[in-house]
């Protein structure tokens, strides 16, 4: 089956942002201009423009035209960390402590990760709400991709806009499994709890615009004054 | 600010949904007659049916028109029931036992649910996976919006197919809050596991298409074999 025209279009404004051509913030062609560009009709250009609105990778401004989205910390935030206070208000972690890494990838990360790359960074940090740590997280990502990523520790809280803003990679979806189990000494160690307090461990692959899984995070939370809040449809 | 032309296309086929008039797996209007019926442009008409076929109210198939999305069996597990097993694969637990029960509402049920019911159904039931059991689930919906479910019992697999067609009630979207904890004495026994094992414990809140909290869930899951699975984006 050929591609339809619309999904040309669509890829076509994926590599532009992919590439950086079109940075966060820039403002697309009008339908018009895009339709006589790509040789296809408004109409065509129209319903790729939907599509990625929908994948929240533009916004339309009514009366004003299609921008790139910008990938503020507060978006980032609130899409990927999903803790929430029970009556479902989102939360503000502080960063209490972070390690940097750089070290050979395990067979089990070569695989998963895009490139099967042989080195990795590792960043190890823990995330505290009200004086208590409520969060242990440990990314990682080809070390090939995120040139100089090492260097620049301390990182800023939310990695995914300094993955967006150095490196041109745009997180767009993670897939996340999750499990209760009970700390081990060092988790426990980490979050300041007794080994033994049940946990969720979520496993997470991020996935960016152009569907290659960049990073691999292992967090444990702690789920008593906090919940993970999820939305399904 | 006044409702665009776009929602009202919306609403208007919502509340024909919802009342039934338009059965699941019945064809829509096509754009011109909407337009005419409706007063607004064939485009508007687009635009709402493309937000309609986003929430997965309604399916455009190519070259036939627009119709009632059927939620099956399979389409409301696949969305609804989140246990994989790790490698992503979806899993079928069975259901092993069943306890559907009529009584007062509590007040935090009461304050939660549409119409704040004096009285709900109460669904308890018990899913068990390669002969272990894997989730325990109770359900709360008020009894006046499913009168007769009580007397319906034993419940078919999936209530949110019974929900459609029994009540014209759609459920698109859930709202689950999750926390790790350990297996009190009631739920270690229904699990047939130790008290004190790790289990997720989920609260959920499933809306409707009116956007209504119809159904109130707490489910507990064993997470050793199987795990929680979700995307975000």
């Amino acid at each position: 089956m050929e591609r339809p025209l619309y999904r040309v279009v669509i890829d076509t404004i994926v590599e532009r942002i992919a590439s950086g051509a079109l940075p966060p913030g820039a403002m697309l062609p009008s339908e018009t201009q895009l339709g006589a560009e790509l040789g296809v009709s408004q109409g065509t250009a129209r319903k790729a423009l939907i599509e990625l609105e929908g994948r929240q990778l533009v916004q339309r401004v009514q009366g004003r035209g299609t921008f790139v989205t910008v990938r503020t910390p507060e978006t980032s935030l609130f899409n990927f960390f999903r803790l929430r206070n029970p009556d479902g208000a989102q939360v503000r972690p502080e960063l209490v402590a972070e390690h940097v890494a750089r070290r050979p990838a395990t067979p089990a990360e070569a695989a998963a990760l895009f490139g099967e790359p042989d080195e990795v960074v590792e960043v190890e940090r823990v995330r505290s709400l009200n004086g208590r740590r409520v969060a242990h997280e440990v990314s990682v990502v080809p070390a090939r991709l995120f040139p100089g990523l090492f260097e620049r520790a301390p990182l800023p809280n939310t990695l995914y806009v300094l993955y967006q803003q150095a490196y041109h990679i745009i997180i767009t979806r993670a897939e996340e499994s999750l499990r209760a189990t009970l700390a081990d000494a060092p988790v426990a160690k980490a979050l300041e709890i007794a080994p033994g307090t049940p946990v969720l461990h979520v496993e997470r692959q991020a996935i960016d615009v152009l569907d290659r899984c960049v990073e691999l995070r292992r967090s444990h939370c702690v789920t008593e004054d906090q919940v993970y809040a999820v939305s399904l449809s």
